[in-house]
């Protein structure tokens, strides 16, 4: 069926990011609402890294907000670390998608897990079914 | 058992918040990790609807890091609007603790559930036991 | 004549803030361009004050994006502090308008100082005259 | 005289940048507080393309906070842009510098100007005079 629920074993694509010195807070370390920016843009790179932009998405009248989001901090991430954020499809619904995050440091450590759930949007901001094309590349067979 | 987990059914305490402007994105609403800001701006409000703020915490050598958190986004949160975050303790363990949020429209729709963890931890940055002022004012009997 | 630029001398208008855990950074401070959305906070508390709100300035199809801005910090602004931040119209011109800030703690002393200036934009994008009952309440006519 | 007020023309330290979802605001740019995250992480490299990082600065003892920022803000950077923000040091004197900034389009269209002054600071936050070592570095003899 075309529709079933995809639990997908992706590919990572793999962003690497600096920490930001106003990413940080009086506790040292990176502010937990920050991560879900880098989380923003591995999926802006997962895009890219298949042949579009989320930009273009939006140009095409399509929004993939975000419904849910899950992370798990363990170990530190301070100012001036080279950090890399991977991201992969997780899962891929008639209108939603789920990607999964990880955070590592420079030497590879796993330092948080994260999930966003998404539902694709049309103009009207209703949720509309994923696009052939789109959930192609979503469940890796483009 | 003194340290046995506490599951409660506590009292929200509500933080009423102003979206800004910059908590936009260009979809035209409030930014998913902007959330945690305000999940953060109503934890300080429990904490001193109890009685001490979290500054004071950190004064007296405790930090409470988050250490999961999780939030579903639903319906959409605009510029200006007048919503109310509200928290309260779920869950009570000897170094850890779950506060729940809600987030609610000025009519009082909720718009977002949301959860996270925390670990309590001294001035070297290990897990400690919660002292038993602070551990009465989470399970609600101070 | 109807445009002349005019210097104002105007009222303040107070709006108190709690400063975030999140708006700090590892120095213990407030982070500097945190200032700049206390900045557009008090903005819109200005707006509120003389009966309308940005919000349905935009819904009307104008647009006050800054153009420049200027802040001197001195002294420090740390977590949870409840700060001041009072703003005032500067000058008016025939499309553009100059705001000014200051930031007090809470037992009133100046911490910041600093404008922004902004151009009225129409839906085009483009900038316009300021219309007359919004010119009104900028030169404090109305 | 060893400190007199150095004022300088010097090499501009360039940074590219992708602007980020959550960098914009409901009116479809990055929202005007963005921009001063953006001169950090050009100091940072300024730094680093001077042989040290503003990261062992602080582990050295000293601080350099911000206490006067300017921008001008021409034409819209918007999401996903590839900007580039150059900066060079301006001025130095006892205790303080002066960075200049610049954003730039991929194309090479300046989009911003600004400057930051900023109070070279001991472990105790008072202001100390700039080591040599550093001085160096800023006036551009090493």
């Amino acid at each position: 069926m075309r529709y079933a629920r995809s639990v997908l074993d992706a590919e990572w694509i793999e962003t690497p990011i600096r920490v930001r010195y106003g990413e940080t807070d009086q506790m040292g370390h990176a502010y937990y609402a920050n991560y879900l920016y880098w989380f923003e843009v591995a999926r802006g790179d997962w895009c890219r890294a298949h042949g579009f932009t989320y930009k273009s998405l939006e140009s095409d009248g399509y929004f993939l907000p975000v419904v849910e989001v899950w992370a798990r901090y363990r170990g530190e991430i301070v100012y001036d670390d080279d950090i890399v954020v991977r991201v992969r499809v997780a899962e891929v619904r008639r209108a939603a998608i789920k990607f999964e995050y990880e955070v590592l440091s420079a030497s590879g450590t796993k330092k948080t897990d994260g999930y966003t759930w998404h539902v694709l949007m049309g103009a009207e901001r209703k949720a509309v079914t994923i696009p052939e094309w789109l959930r192609d590349k979503l469940v890796g067979v483009a």
